[in-house]
């Protein structure tokens, strides 16, 4: 009986490679006038949009391209973007999306070290991709493709070749092939790591469509939801949802910048549903006047990724009507893989317990397998008490194959069998993960780890803060102690000690800061503050001090 | 670069075999309090169901169940029906559901052919089920667990192991193992051939996983959606919503018969937004008195599987505010692996025109591959023109792994590379499957191919007839010829020469039926009308005429 039931094997009726570009050929089979991209006056349907891709994956191939191939792609989020996707892999290809605020070093390290065949880049970035060509050996150099937008007019042109040619010149028919195996690679996203060089992410097409599909499962996503572009697609693919709205055979709402107007007038013109971002794109929202938002009334959801949403944000968008859901994961895992998934109840709580309760990066994403936190070094699951710090780890489906050509540095990862994200975090009774820190920004002081995030979430509790950043400077007694860098809102007049007093109230006495400091934040210029720097200041204060 | 992105390999951090049983370990740990069963009187939360599917797992591997052994169930909608659909599994073992409507001798037959070590029965179904059990070698008898459900009368014990005492008895804490492989079999459903023996279809982990989250996508079901049981957990897994549900954490509300006040009191009870049923559910909704769905202003939504439902039945649950969606499949594709997705525009349509788009069998599932029309030979894809009859094949995840024991059955069913449905059907200028009939239910007239049903669809056109069925009699001159019986509406006075003459309005001459015979159709105890007794009185009406 084990051998009759277990005996069968695959065969090409009942075995299907998992591919999300079957997403695409579906809605564009079933629905081919419904609409997929909206980008500025072009508006496109999924046939279109279908047989431009093949276009382009054909073109591709003519141009040399071959599988296993990497493609890099310099871009804001536009149609193009979204086509390529789908052409890259469509062509047996795996698409390199570059981070479009890096430096030409940095691009050019990618570059090289991901071997891109062709890069397909707008032509507003064409200063800073001149240099990363530039520092590359000229046999290494990618066929570039330039993509011009007529409404952006730092167009300096660095090919011959155009987005627009390459479509034209292709087939519209393509036979393309699905992936040979699952396993193979559909895409290479590097990290910015803040020491060393970038680490090459490798996805796979499993992933990819199992990521997508979790998408919609886990927000409730609904036939033909309409998706504006908030988040960039250079970030994790765009969490996957370029593969989510294919498969819902929804619409994507192209958005060249991030900027409050231009998301509210989408917002209303188009009747979007759902949108993701960081929190910088949640405050540009909260900080645009009422009349800005005229005329939306229908139901809008959110995501967002950051630490710990401040109760200002949440409770924010909630006046605003939208629904916002706090997401968690990083580049190895596709993006966002866990989800602080709603309780009834929740809705009823205080904003300070709404907040905190949604302020978790709660449990792992349906169809991730496993999320845990744990002894970085035993492995050993940590109590569910919402004190004992462990790492926070993933397992299963919605993990990176690994690193390219970094044998070391993916063994590390997978330590044990598990991902290791190397943030720290508890285990709350309802078994909620709760980050507590990056393992670089904990402050170990007299041999107590302190988390810098509990430190500055009582510091955002007074409402005289602005931002607050909390990091390690170093200390003869204690080895480490807690500096505390505070931009106070504007007109406040709120003393050091009465902050400290403030902090006295929430903190055991060995997390108190040692020092505060009111200045304006370092942040980069997406306004995330780069603790990096305070570290450094605060070293070499202490040195001075 | 070929080898570095694509020979990175699987690990335990970064790949897990695809299971539903991850999707009750899920809603388990994130919504322990969360209702999963309504069943009568029990209310039972998702921690508590899954506890109870663990010590249910335990118990079974205690009495000697290993992995791929095979456990039977002949159960109604009950609770131990859902639990059953985890705990079996969980035990490694093949979840084999019985059809509460066969007799001893067919069910003794799958209790053998299956090789069940342990047979879980509801003592409503003792009578039958002894019968099934005297029928085999006592060696081949397998271990009995009675399911007493104290509101029903018959209830004659079988065995001295009672389900409760089962569960009783179990571990709460059995740390059961995932499928080795995720092409391991999760279950064996009979088919109920019409000659021959059935045949055993086997399902996978893979397949179980990928319909259950294709079930959400292509119905878009929300999050905690509350299911009610109108369709039989025997027929194919229940379309594997047993697992659908318990990826949302939703509510099984069961339903131990269908039975119109009973589903009306149950959607209004518990707030069901989701049920699916063969079309006697919904006619048996149609035939209840205004009253007995007073109360009701909740959006329902359902699923119906059948050749062409009738105008009546579509015009009529739109009158009740249902919103109804045809979908389509068979055994050997885990139930549904195709829908007629809906088109904006079809709401406005007439309700002629509505009931043409809205019955067909329509486009693949998101997450099934393939499905196609085609020759049966030479598995040529037929022309979208509406009228070139060739044979449904499906191919891809949502499939079978074949037939258990039946090696000659798998490959013929399997002949290259597609699953051939056996079903006739076109394919329409939009891309819409619309069945014409099962193979078998041809009519070959003159070398023609008479659809059976398209003659049928023109009968129930008619406002008079109640039911239609149109077979084959034989023809000295033409080989075939068809023949229509007709049921016709109380206090009907149609002749059959007005009848004929309707028809000659709507049909080639070559499709018109020689004969017409008004009389009470033959059907089963769910509805069905019974072609073949049908096409025996045919035969032997053409001897005597």
């Amino acid at each position: 009986m084990v051998q009759g039931a277990n005996a069968l094997p695959r065969n090409a009726a009942n075995y299907a490679a998992l591919t999300p570009l079957s997403f695409i050929a579906r809605s564009a089979a079933v629905w081919p006038q419904a609409p997929a991209i909206v980008d500025g006056h072009v508006h496109q349907s999924w046939g279109d949009t279908y047989a431009r891709c093949r276009r382009v994956a054909s073109a591709l191939v003519r141009l040399g391209v071959g599988r296993g191939d990497t493609v890099a792609v310099m871009l804001p989020n536009t149609r193009a973007m979204v086509e390529l996707h789908f052409a890259v892999p469509m062509a047996g290809a795996i698409l390199n999306t570059l981070n479009t605020r890096l430096d030409g070093e940095a691009l050019g390290f990618m570059l090289q070290h991901g071997g891109a065949r062709v890069l397909v880049t707008d032509t507003e970035y064409a200063p800073v991709i001149e240099k990363a060509l530039a520092a590359l050996p000229a046999a290494q150099r990618p066929r570039v493709i330039d993509v011009v937008d007529a409404t952006v007019s730092s167009g300096k042109r660095l090919s011959e070749l155009e987005y627009e040619d390459v479509v034209a010149s292709g087939d519209p028919a393509f036979a393309w092939e699905p992936p040979a195996d699952e396993w193979d690679a559909i895409a290479l996203n590097y990290t910015s790591g803040t020491t060393g060089n970038p680490k090459g992410v490798v996805y796979h097409h499993r992933g990819a469509y199992l990521n997508a599909v979790s998408n919609i499962v886990d927000w409730s996503m609904p036939r033909h939801a309409v998706y504006l572009w908030t988040l960039p697609m250079f970030h994790c693919n765009g969490w996957c949802f370029p593969w989510t709205v294919a498969a819902l055979a929804g619409v994507n709402v192209c958005l060249r910048k991030v900027d409050g107007a231009a998301i509210f007038d989408a917002i209303r013109t188009h009747k979007v549903t759902h949108y993701c971002g960081a929190p910088i794109v949640h405050t540009t929202l909260l900080n645009m006047p009422d009349s800005a938002r005229a005329g939306i009334t229908h139901k809008v959801s959110g995501l967002v990724a950051a630490a710990a949403p401040p109760a200002a944000m949440i409770e924010g968008m909630e006046r605003l009507g939208f629904d916002i859901t706090h997401v968690y994961g990083l580049t190895e895992t596709y993006g966002p893989a866990s989800v602080c998934a709603k309780q009834p109840g929740w809705d009823a709580l205080d904003i300070a317990a709404r907040t905190e309760r949604n302020g978790r990066q709660g449990v792992a994403y349906t169809m991730q397998e496993g999320l845990s936190v744990r002894d970085a070094q035993t492995l050993a699951p940590v109590p569910a008490d919402g004190t004992t710090i462990g790492e926070i780890m993933f397992r299963g489906n919605i993990t990176m194959k690994g690193y390219l050509d970094n044998p070391a540095a993916t063994a590390e990862a997978f330590a044990g069998g598990w991902f290791h994200t190397g943030d720290l975090a508890v285990l709350q009774p309802d078994g909620y993960v709760k980050i507590r820190d990056r393992s670089k920004d904990v402050i170990i002081s007299g041999g107590e780890n302190i988390s810098s995030l509990e430190v500055e979430e009582v510091l955002y509790r007074h409402p005289d803060v602005l931002a607050a950043a909390v990091v390690a400077q170093p200390d003869a007694r204690w080895g480490e102690s807690p500096r505390a860098y505070v931009e106070l809102k504007p007109g406040s007049t709120l003393t050091v000690d009465a902050l400290r007093t403030h902090c006295r109230a929430h903190l055991a006495g060995f997390k108190m800061p040692k020092a505060f400091e009111f200045c304006e934040l370092p942040k980069t210029s997406t306004g995330k503050i780069q603790k990096f720097v305070l570290r450094e200041r605060a070293r070499s204060t202490a040195a001075i001090e």
